[in-house]
């Protein structure tokens, strides 16, 4: 199916199918004189790469490290650095195969290569293909503080297949569900019943679909986050603080996102959404130093000197907005 | 003066006034509770920094060394760390106080710290004034190749201070008046006689203005140059190529763009421009190594696969767009 993403000049398609990732050269259609890079990384299955790399024409592979550790201002600048050294042009394009930290990673090397060049995203994990590949939003991590530097750069199309995700791990899987379980909370109820009933991984393709278009939805009223898209940080301001708290690789973030979910439930659902979590193998609670997270806090983008814009849902497939500040946050956890 | 640039939900102020440099703060508009960061390098006049600072109350300054090699991933890095580790929000906002290097730099990290922060620009020199400082155009170099890496980001307004150039080097100044020239010979012919008489010095103010205009006619049709915009290209494609093939600092940018101007005037109007340029004080004429510039030349973010579209002039105050080849280029040199 065609999911179209409508912001204006800068309007998109999702391509959700299985099977696509075969066919991604005609999908995209990207001409045969375009040369395009395509950015991975040490983890993507091989045949994933071959595949896309077979369907254009005239490409580059640029492979990095696999995991978070990599996405940061020296990677960034390799990718640009490959750009230049193979003169890339303003014609030509960067594709992304991989999970968000690809996605970011080279959507923010395309948005600043010659102030901007056409990307395109092919995500590969369940994590990107519900939630990071959609809405334009890329970045790279400075130390420990995720996504502080960035852009607003729109794909130009997005291919989103559900078989390449038979070979991530479980846990991986798992950790991916944690978004679309998110999307379900704030507004969409009969998404979160699937993951009510433990039915998530068997339901995977209603899954995706239903969370692309609670993404959708949010990003088409408000493509910067000036306003309404702030509802999808719901669970990830605690989250992202437990995030930076612990060792690199020790929580998954969709692990982070579900354990910063709870403390923002309102008591009349927090026994369900934490049902929910369990069913779907999410953790719902791990031992962390509180200390880092209100360090983690404070550098939050969503913070400002009046404090944070937090998000809470007190009723499934709604949320509410609420001024808050790091102290309140922190009294939560 | 007030000129207004028209682009939308992006319109900004440009405020033309002496003495403007004592009044920033008021002048910018920043409300006392929103921090800035005052980037600067270190050759521009301590009175010009402290001036600046002292008009707001929330304020830190990073000071860079002054040049285009400082021009780089690790000073842009170093600004957006910055950023960082003083907790800036998205509510507060970067005012650079420089010449074009320092409002590029500074702007680019404006424009990726937290996917886009507020940036005021307080040009310094002549060539930042009547030029850089205008139209949104934020960047860092990578080794040779200037401006490869960067943004399109409009400041929220722009302070613009004739007094502030009575401390610049003649040869500083001189430059400068290249990209004032390169204006009237594309779009001003009025502009162009003010330099035909040898009175832009003493006109500066007018000089100033008349450039500003040009400018505010081009951005406001094509903000992010997919057309008209490229016309300000025009000497700086050959210049651009010069500038990459000499040591750093041997030639200033001004003095790059004068002498690429001369190829591509057409037989009419070459000897009268060469005259302008001489009368200005700029050079007409430069040892190089042709094979540099071609390389350079492969690299213009105005090349792809079908060629580079050049500005050429025929008649002062009009202009031409060719679609040519670097070989055809590297004739003309």
């Amino acid at each position: 199916m065609i999911i179209p993403i409508n912001l204006g000049e800068k309007s998109y398609e999702i391509v959700l199918e299985r099977g696509a990732i075969g066919k991604a050269g005609r999908l995209l259609g990207v001409s045969g004189d375009r040369k395009v890079l395509i950015v991975t990384d040490s983890g993507v299955p091989e045949e994933y790469v071959d595949a896309v790399a077979r369907s254009f024409k005239k490409k580059n592979i640029f492979i990095f490290p696999q995991g978070e550790e990599s996405k940061n201002f020296e990677t960034y600048r390799q990718i640009c650095e490959t750009l230049m050294d193979l003169s890339y042009t303003r014609k030509d394009a960067v594709v992304a195969v991989g999970g968000g930290v690809t996605g970011d990673m080279a959507g923010f090397a395309a948005a600043t290569y010659m102030r901007g060049i056409d990307f395109y995203n092919i995500p590969t994990t369940l994590l990107s293909q519900v939630d990071s590949s959609i809405g334009g939003k890329t970045a790279i991590d400075v130390g420990k503080i995720k996504n502080i530097i960035g852009a607003f750069h729109q794909p130009k199309k997005v291919i989103i297949d559900p078989d390449v995700l038979s070979t991530l791990t479980e846990r991986h899987f798992i950790n991916g569900l944690a978004e679309a379980l998110k999307a379900g909370i704030i507004m969409d109820a009969k998404l979160f019943e699937i993951f009510e009933k433990g039915e998530a991984k068997e339901r995977i393709d209603e899954v995706i679909e239903r969370s692309l278009m609670v993404k959708k939805k949010v990003v088409e009223e408000d493509e910067k986050e000036t306003g309404l898209r702030k509802v999808l940080n719901f669970g990830h301001t605690i989250g992202h603080g437990i995030e930076a708290s612990v060792p690199f690789g020790e929580l998954y973030h969709g692990e982070c996102v579900a354990l910063g979910m709870i403390p923002v439930c309102g008591d009349k659902i927090k026994s369900r959404v934490i049902s929910a979590i369990e069913k779907t193998g999410l953790p719902i609670s791990h031992p962390i130093d509180k200390e880092s997270v209100r360090k983690a806090l404070s550098h939050d983008k969503k913070s400002d000197s009046e404090g944070i814009t937090a998000v809470i849902c007190n009723e499934i497939g709604t949320f509410e907005f609420v001024n808050t500040s790091t102290d309140e946050l922190m009294k939560l956890i």
